[in-house]
Parts: structure tokens; C-alpha cells; sequence
């Protein structure tokens, strides 16, 4: 007997195993099947939403199909999607994709053709240019390749080319020194193209490749980087001597009021479900929909630097492995990942998302100055936790319930950054001189946050609310009064970022009312106003990633409209994503909405972030409004020293101890 | 002898008692000298400068005069302000303030005024209209009365009442039953003024007092709020096995490589003085200046209703009593303030401050995905806290030094909200229903944070940054360049706002250039865009408030100019603080200059910010930007679990593992 699944569950190994093993068997033995990515795909939400009332309530739950995606090559190069019913086993439909139309990479695809770039003989002549010293090797990175030619089909990887000193050093920085060539390749042929030449002066110009002038490397590995006096910070440990807060039944999660499915997935990292707070439904589906990071540098080929880090790689298929007391503390649950290998074989990859719970200071306070009695909660976060690393940059996504009935959406970015290099005396105004011979871009790091809510049920509006002054007139004689205004996002479309008269959206239930304020129950989204991408709109930058134009979008809820700048991004040259959902009618107000919140920021580097970046945190808030009748953390107990027991600091002496009443 | 004391240190009860005693003796004893404020003054920042380098280098340390100023009544008032040296004991100057400048008010004169204002014939005779039923009472909220009119100069106090229920019971939330009349006293006389009936409607209609209709109350204490199920979520410890990371020499404070004085003050709450990281100043004081708390509703007299936070009350003299715990949690070092009665009698506010360590999750990690080995390091964060009651309001203020060379200030607001009463079925434009016939006014909190900076020593420039298009040309055939431009703030002045170039502020040294980006040293200021103050520019509300008008001040540094609406604000008529300062020619570049950030959010009270608040968290970071020559944190050890302990939570069932293998 098959073990019990639910329609949420991340996609488990045997499935991968039947969905590759129906894949291969519809092809001929000689198309040599190679996969790029294989996952389950979300179950159509009208099944859902009666599997999940019956779920609830009581009731046969209905049968929902277990259904993969495959994605492909056949014959090299021809590239393919098919949809694999695992629960019945048959291929549900399989499709060759137009030329150019180019999918995610492999992990051990990129891994390959490094060794392909470096051992090439066009390569190795040029590296045997650099007259390197003993000592130095040379290690390249794959980049995607983007875009920036309407007419190339064919699915390329450009290589940037670095040094790697200390004698071969696994850990030796090598972004630290790049190389001023830059070969390109066809990817699965593995054939070459072509090199290009990377400007180390302010403009364009370029060279050919010259004996490399030795400069000291910019080390972030403990072995290498120098450090000798290191400062010793003590411990501070997060007990949890009873355990943590939660229960678990598969993928179902039980914290302080939230319930709530997590399941890993390829593309996003993860995906939360159903999520529901104090028996009030708040949400159908949360995830990181995408990231894009345009370059700011306009010179050849830097121009092309736009990755498309879940739509060309996959956040949960680079998710880290997390390791206890290194990425998070306390008791931590892990949950795993399944990888694939071009075979369309699974593995289990250990560990990708981290659920734990961390105290976040006071929750809320009150002392009344009459009998100095205070009234104190703590906020306590249940936190899902990824962690992916696309090359040379890391990014921490952390979905963080809390205990007053909201979630904070963070994002950490840190890692190295991505460099360029520089010729010695010189300033360009796109970029930053963060090592010796070494520049760093200004780039953005533009994310989209799909939000397909449920705040009381499916039917659902998004609207937003200015604050305005009142005119000064008989009802407002001093001057001071002022008002929200309401707009509706009627239909499919974007919202402006007005932050000058606090413009904050609201996802609302026009069918429910709170009984104490009167008005429609709802979520509001706290994000601050940010600039969104910079490249012109005829850009293919803008073009590829429309979602990066506004900061929120609301699309009409549709099965398998997950991703924000659409299915496939790499090399695409248009947005398929939420750029053209919205170009229909759809009405959107009182309906099965879908929310895109899209994080931007815009990354001017610093020496400080070399070599290796100190995180920079952005977040998104979602908080109830007028959802509940009154506060709803009042049932959390009061904080005390029996429970929390902290102890006070044996240090210094205090200053202003009433010591002293003799001096006078 | 005396003890020693450093001149950044808090004001000691001694000096208090010598400084009260000196104030009395220069007045006759039938003046009734009656203080209201009395804490010691920074000293001079040139004797200073000279005094700080003689610690650090070597030398003789320079006398420093310890001067307190008193506020103070007499005559029951007329109001004054002396200056006292302590050091030689005798009275500097004592000056008479003109009619309507209007000092603090000291807390035990408003317990005394509340008994005053129940008490009084006239509002008994009131409060009987009411025909309360048994089992309640009224109690009053003392209100700073504010400015309307050019003309007043008494010292007002309009007292909000409200509605008791519980029979008496002294932690009922008498803010859930506002009534609708609001007595006025003079402050220091108790003397009767008039009774303000307040609306219940939609315009500013009011009616005589009728007899009360019971409605239930929304209470918050865990006595009455009803909660009987109460969420138990398990202990999550912070424990530090071998103590706090830091040490502590009076109130200089050394951790981990950052190394400050904390002093609690009475109208701040705490300012720290003289930061330096890893042996590089950078900052010369920072502190919380000023808060003001302007309300929307238009209608008398709540179109009075600015509370100006620090200058009319003081976030120390307001300070709570932290508890170990509750208000924090870990190894806790609590720091007193001095507080004192009207008699000049000093007394200790215990544990008004609170230093402790916390976790922040991951400060930097890369994983190189050749050998999957990460390098991961752990954000660790020193926190120095105050909480201050204002009457139904608290804030906690948090500055945090971060274990990268960054600071971070955080604001969180919580309490109750400022309510007023509201008809059944009425709603308003400019409040939101919080509870039955209870309205809470949309207001806004603007903070302004004092940032005396000395970024590589005092002479400092501010300016920002702004990350603009290149346009389509043939160095950026593609349009996707961009570029930062820089703006220097050359006279004391204000910066706008600039969200969609990302204007970043930042505060440089243009005589030291970093040696790597070869660009100027310095650090960042990062804040979101806000929504300023709503009032208009005639209103009373906003020429109190200069400085909640813009978002970025620049001045000068002159001494004794620390608050950013002026030293006395309560029932100020004008700005006298940074509005004036900036109103000369100061040059401010390349100079020892001073910015004043503000930190604004309009507060459209929730539904869940009753009967208390969840918090509201708000911050600035300062973070050095091209002032070290690269990550100044390679030096933390790598976070392992040998040292964090971190275990496995024992729930559930992983639905991921790969342990079906033989399913297929």
C-alpha cells in the first residue's frame, strides 16, 4: 500500500521515479531523455477547496490525482514538457517547446560544462596567455545567459572566468580576481561560440588578453582570510527544555493558533498552504514567485547580466543544506528536498527548509502609571526557513507566523557579489571598486511574493487606502484633520506606490463585515515604498520581468499561474507572467484574487560587502485588519521570569546606584 | 570623596539633592519652590572632544563641570529654569521663563490633578448626570492640553474621563468607555477652567451629559479580558552559560569590538555618547530627540490633541521599571534613572534601561557550491531599552549594536490607543471603531532621532545618493544603465524625500578615503519613505512640529541643541528647534554637523490594536558604507553547533524521506 499523501505534500521520490521512468518509456531509447527539473504541480484549486471542506467538516475527501511536471531535452537539444499522472501512471500529455523557448538548468549540467569551458582548447590558449604564476589556477562560473537579440534560439551559458589563488584552495575566492574573457558555449552541445572581451577601463573598450597582473585576493574563508585575533563572542543558546511549541502530521502544522502545510519545492524553495489562524481562514497558497537581478553596467556583455534566479535554477533545487546552530537556533525540524539528476532519478536532498520558533521581543505592553501594574506578551514567530544559494549569491527566504495573527515575509541577501574587473586608477558610476582590480555593478534584487489569499473564504478584494488631508473649512477649522480614501482594484491591473499618502493595501472580504468596526474584515500588506527596476521599458530587462515594473499586482486566481514572470525565463525575451494576466478584463473585485507583492531593492555595493556580504533584510508584513473583534494575542500568558528565566548580568557596576546619599 | 564619575555618566541622586538645595536657597522659602525636571546637562562638546582624547591617548584628564538645569515653579506659577554646578556648587543662572512657556509636567502633580479634577464640585455635579449603575465608577485621563489659540498662557490640563466598570477594579480599561465631557484645570492652580462636552456624532455636535448606557468594556488584564482557553506555548530560553559577552566599566561598555557610554536622561529616556567600532569613531552621541502624536479628528477639542512626548512628559521620567523576563529576555544588566519628586527630592527608577545580546539570525553565509562547504557566521546584536509609559501609550526604543559596525534603532510602538467616545451606528471619516461605542482618531507618531555623528572624527558632511537611468545612448545601447548621483547638503537644511531613486542619505568624512573603493568613509542612513505630518502648514500642529515636516534635518552642532522641537514644547505655539536652527546660513559640509531623522508612521487604528496593541516596530539603520577595506565581521567565529547547541525537534513525521523506495 502506497503511504498516505496529502494533495499538498511535497512531491515524494517514487513519484519523481515513475514520472521519469513514463517519460522516458513515450520516448525512443535514442532521444536520450535528459531532465532539467521534475516536481509535483499544485492540484487544481476547485478540486481543492472541496477535498479541503470535506477535510474539515467531515466527508469522503475526494480523489485528487498526484500530478508531475517533467521538464526535458530530447535529441540534445530539442527541449519538452510533459505532465505525469503518478497516481494512475500515465503521461497526460508531453509537448516539444518552440526553439528558443530554453528551461532551467541542472545543477550537475552547470557543473559540466565548467569543466568543459576550462578544458576547452580555445579556452585553455587564452588561459595560457595569463602567464599565470605558479600557484593560480583558473576557475570559471556559468552565468546565464539572457538576453539581448530577438533572434538567438539556441540555449547559451556564458562563462565568467576568474583566478583561483593559494595554490588551488577549494575555498579561495575566486570572484575575487576575474579574468577580463569571457567564453560562451551552447549549453547541452557544449560547443563553442565564441569568447568575449570584458572592458577593464570606464568604457567599452576592450583587450586582448595580457600576462595577469598579480594582486591580492579579498579572502572570506577562515583558512585564508588573515584573521588571526578573532573576537569570541559567548554563547547564547536558544533551550527549549519541554520542546517546541507545535505538532506536525505530515506536512500539517499545529502552532499557537496557525495551521498551515509547508512542502519543499524545486522551483520556489517552498510552498505554505491553507492557512488558517484561531479557525478563521487567512490564505490559500504563499510563495516566493521569482527573483530577477538586473545589472546596472551598460557595457558589452555585461548588459546581459539578468538572472532569473527560481525561473532559471530553482531556489529548493539550490537550497542549501541547513545545519543545526548554524542557520538557525534552538529546536529545529528539518524537512528534505528531492533533487533530480539528468536520468530523472531522485535523491534526497537533506534538509532544505527549517521550521523552528524564535522569541521577537515584546509583543505588546501595557503598565497603567496609576498602580505601575504591566500587562506584557511576548511575540513569539514560528519561522519556515530556505536558504538557496544561485552561484556566487545567497538568499534566506523566512516565512514567519506570528502569534497576533500576522506573518512577516523576510528575505535576506548575502553571499558574494557578483564582480567585474577593473583596471587599477579607475572609477566607473555603475559600480563600486570593492577589492584590488576588482568592481562590483549596482545591481537590483526585484522578488515576487505570490499571495493567493482566503481571507474568509476565496472571494476576495484588494483594495488600498490613502491618507488625505481634509481642506481646512468649517468641519476642520485648525487645520489638522485627516481621512483615508478607499479605491478598489476593480480589475486585473497594478497598483502605484504612493507612500507620501501612506498608500497601504488591503486584501478584504467585501462579504464579511466585523462586528465591531463595522467594516469589511481583511489583511493589510506593509511593504515601504522602494524603486522598482531601472532598465528602460524597451529594455529586454523590463521586458522579461514586468512583474519588477510595479509593486503590486492582482491577477484572477487561475490553476498553474504560478510564477511572475512566467514559466520559462531564461533567455526568454517577454514576460509571460503576471505582465499578461492582467491584460485581460478579468475582474478581479469580490472573486478568486491573487495577489503579487514585488520586493525590490536596489543594491549599491559597498567595500563592506566584499567578500562576503553582511545580510540585508527586506521584508513584507501581513497583518490582520479589522479581522478579528479585538487584539487576538490576549490568550497568550503573561511573561514572567518562572517561565522565561532569564538572570541578571554579573558585570560592571551600575553608575546611578543610590549609593552615595552621604556624599553631600 | 567623592565617587567617580565620568561626565557622560547619568545625573547621580546627590548632584539632584545639591542642585535642588542650591536652586531653594537662592529663593526665598515663601517662593514654594516646586521642581518639575532636573537632570544633568551634556557638557560642552569642545571640552569634551579635548577630554576624551586625553582617555584615549594619554594625559591629564581636562576638569569637566558637572552642570544639572532644574525646571521648576514658583509661586505657583511662575515658571523657571536654573543651571547648577554641582562640581563647585553654586547656582549658574536661574531665569524666570515668560508668561506661556509651559515646562513638563512632573508625573506625582498629575496623579494629584487627577484626584483634583474627580474631586471638583463641578464635575461631580457631571459625573451625577450620569446615574452610573452600581459597580461603576470615572476615572480621568490628565491630556496635555496643547495650542489653539496665540493668546493662552496658563498651563492647562484637559482632563478625558471615562467610565470605570469592574466595580472599581484599578486595572479595568477605563479607555474602553470614554465619556462625553472633558473637564479643563489650570495645571499648577487646580483651578477650575470649563467643562469641553465632546461628540458623538458625526460633526462636532455635542449634548448636555445623559445618564450613561451600559456597554460592555473591552478589557486587556488577564483578570477581566475573558480569555479562558489560553494558548501554552512551551518556554523558549535564551541562556548564556558563560555570561554576557561585553564588560563594563561605569557606563562604558565594551562588546565586541564596539565600545560606547549608555546614560539613562530624564526627557530621552537614554543617549549614548562616544561610539567607536574596532577602534574607528563613529559617533559622537545618538538619542531619541522628540516624539510628537498629532490626531486627525478635526472636532473640538480634539483638534487640540498633540502630545509632544519627550518635551511636555519624558521618556525617562516615564521609564518602566524593566522586569527580568518580561521585557527581555537572557542575561540582563538593568541601568536605574533618577527620578524626582517636586520638593527636588531625588529617587530611584529602577531598571529604566536594559542592556542585553541577542541572536539575529545569519549576519553572512556563503556555501561554494563546488564543495558544498559554507561559511556562515551568526548576527549578534548588543540592545540598550527603554519602555516609557505615556499615559495610555508605550514605547520601547531599542538601539542595537550589531556585531557588523551597523546600528540599529528601533521603535516599537504598543498600549492602548487614545479613545474617544462614538454613537451607536455613527462611523467617522477619521477614526476607525475599535470597540462598542468607542472611536479611535487616526493620528500619527513622528519621531525624531538625534544623530550627533563623528564618522573618522567631528568633521562630517551629509549627503545622498540618488540611482538614476542613464539614458539610451551609445554607451547604453541596451537601457539598462544606471548610475548614482551624489548631492551634497552644504547649509543646515532639509533633504525630501526620494523613494523612486532611491535616495539614500549617508553621513561621510570627506578628509579620509577609503582605501579600497577610493571613495570617502562613511555610513548610510536607511529608512523607509514616510508619510510626513498631515497637518497643514498654518495648523498650530505642524509649526510646533518643524521638524515632523521632513524627514531629514542637517544642522550645525551647537551645544545644548538636543531636542527637535525646542526645549519646551508643552502648549508651545511655534517650533523652537531644528525649524530654527536651520533657518541661518549655517555651512554644515565638511563640518562638525548634526542630522535629525525622522521616524513617522500614521496609525489607522485596527480593530486588533484594542483593547492593547500589538506592536507596531519601526527602525533606522546606520551602516557603514566604504568605511572599513571589507566585511569588518571575518574576525566571528563560525557559527557551529559545538557552541550553539541547537538540537532536533522531536515532532512528526518527515514526509520527504527517502524511504520508499521498493513503493513502486
Amino acid at each position: 500500500m502506497a503511504p498516505t499523501i496529502h494533495p499538498f505534500d511535497g512531491v515524494r521520490d517514487y513519484e519523481v521515479r515513475l514520472a521519469s521512468k513514463l517519460v522516458k518509456d513515450a520516448h525512443p531509447a535514442d532521444a536520450n531523455v535528459h531532465f532539467v527539473q521534475i516536481d509535483r504541480l499544485d492540484p487544481p484549486k476547485a478540486d481543492m477547496i472541496k477535498y479541503l471542506e470535506a477535510e474539515k467538516y467531515g466527508g469522503p475527501l475526494p480523489p485528487i490525482s498526484r500530478v508531475l511536471y517533467c521538464y526535458y531535452y530530447t535529441n540534445t537539444l530539442d527541449f519538452n514538457k510533459a505532465l505525469v499522472n503518478v497516481t494512475v501512471g500515465h503521461v497526460i500529455t508531453k509537448t516539444q517547446l518552440p526553439k528558443g523557448v530554453v528551461g532551467p538548468f541542472l545543477p550537475e549540467d552547470v557543473l559540466d560544462w565548467e569543466d568543459n569551458c576550462t578544458q576547452h582548447p580555445v579556452v585553455l590558449a587564452e588561459i595560457e596567455k595569463l602567464k599565470l604564476p605558479q600557484g593560480y589556477s583558473v576557475r570559471c562560473d556559468p552565468w546565464i545567459y539572457a538576453t539581448d537579440d530577438a533572434n538567438e534560439k539556441r540555449p547559451l551559458v556564458q562563462f565568467f572566468m576568474y583566478v583561483l589563488a593559494n595554490n588551488g584552495h577549494a575555498e579561495s575566492n575566486h570572484y575575487s580576481l576575474p579574468l577580463k574573457f569571457s567564453p560562451v558555449f551552447e549549453a547541452f552541445t557544449k560547443k563553442f561560440i565564441r569568447i568575449d572581451f570584458l572592458p577593464g577601463g570606464f568604457d567599452a573598450t576592450t583587450t586582448p588578453t595580457q600576462p595577469w597582473q598579480v594582486v591580492p585576493g579579498v579572502e572570506y574563508h577562515p583558512d585564508l582570510n588573515g584573521e588571526t585575533i578573532m573576537r569570541q563572542p559567548k554563547p547564547l543558546l536558544v533551550v527549549q527544555p519541554e520542546g517546541p511549541s507545535y505538532s506536525m502530521d505530515g506536512s500539517k502544522i499545529d502552532w499557537q493558533g496557525w495551521q498551515f502545510r509547508v512542502a519543499p519545492t524545486a522551483r520556489e524553495g517552498f510552498a505554505v498552504y491553507d492557512g488558517w489562524f484561531k479557525g478563521r481562514q487567512v490564505f490559500y497558497r504563499i510563495s516566493l514567485s521569482e527573483m530577477t537581478v538586473p545589472y546596472g553596467d551598460p557595457r558589452a556583455p555585461y548588459h546581459r547580466k539578468q538572472a532569473f534566479d527560481l525561473g532559471d535554477c530553482g531556489f529548493g533545487v539550490n537550497g542549501n543544506s541547513l545545519r543545526l546552530g548554524c542557520d538557525c537556533l534552538g529546536v529545529i525540524k528539518y524537512l528534505d528536498g528531492v533533487g533530480i539528476n539528468s536520468k530523472g532519478e531522485p535523491f534526497v536532498q537533506p534538509s532544505t527548509v527549517c521550521l523552528h520558533e524564535q522569541d521577537n521581543g515584546i509583543l505588546y505592553k501595557h503598565m497603567n502609571y496609576r498602580t505601575e501594574n504591566a500587562v506584557v506578551a511576548r511575540k513569539r514567530e514560528f519561522v519556515v526557513q530556505t536558504i538557496a544559494t544561485v552561484a556566487n549569491y545567497e538568499y534566506a527566504v523566512n516565512l514567519k507566523f506570528v502569534n497576533d495573527g500576522s506573518i512577516d515575509i523576510e528575505v535576506r541577501a548575502t553571499g558574494i557579489l557578483s564582480t567585474m574587473p577593473i583596471d587599477e586608477n579607475v572609477k566607473v558610476p555603475w559600480g563600486s571598486i570593492v577589492g584590488p582590480n576588482v568592481m562590483a555593478a549596482y545591481h537590483q534584487h526585484i522578488l515576487s511574493f505570490r499571495i493567493d489569499p482566503a481571507v474568509d473564504g476565496h472571494k476576495n478584494t484588494v483594495c488600498y487606502d490613502d491618507v488625505v488631508k481634509l481642506p481646512r473649512d468649517e468641519f476642520n477649522p485648525y487645520g489638522v484633520g485627516f481621512v483615508t480614501e478607499r479605491t478598489f482594484v476593480e480589475k486585473a491591473g497594478s497598483v502605484e506606490q504612493s507612500p507620501f499618502t501612506n498608500r497601504t493595501y488591503k486584501i478584504i472580504n467585501e462579504n464579511v463585515v466585523n462586528p465591531i468596526s463595522k467594516s469589511n474584515v481583511g489583511y493589510k500588506i506593509m511593504m515601504p515604498a522602494r524603486q522598482m527596476i531601472l532598465a528602460d521599458e524597451e529594455s529586454f530587462n523590463a521586458k522579461r520581468a514586468a512583474f519588477a515594473t510595479k509593486q503590486i499586482w492582482v491577477t484572477k486566481y487561475r490553476d498553474h499561474q504560478l510564477f511572475a514572470a512566467g514559466e520559462f525565463t531564461n533567455q526568454s525575451q517577454i514576460d509571460t507572467g503576471v505582465g499578461e494576466w492582467v491584460k485581460g478584463e478579468d475582474p478581479v473585485r469580490n472573486d478568486d484574487c491573487v495577489v503579487w507583492a514585488t520586493l525590490g531593492f536596489t543594491h549599491i555595493p559597498r567595500v563592506e560587502d566584499f567578500p562576503v556580504m553582511p545580510v540585508e533584510t527586506h521584508n513584507i508584513h501581513l497583518v490582520p485588519f479589522n479581522f478579528f473583534d479585538r487584539n487576538p494575542a490576549l490568550d497568550l500568558p503573561q511573561a514572567n521570569n518562572n517561565f522565561n528565566k532569564s538572570v541578571l548580568a554579573d558585570v560592571g557596576v551600575s553608575a546611578n546606584k543610590a549609593c552615595c546619599k552621604t556624599n553631600l
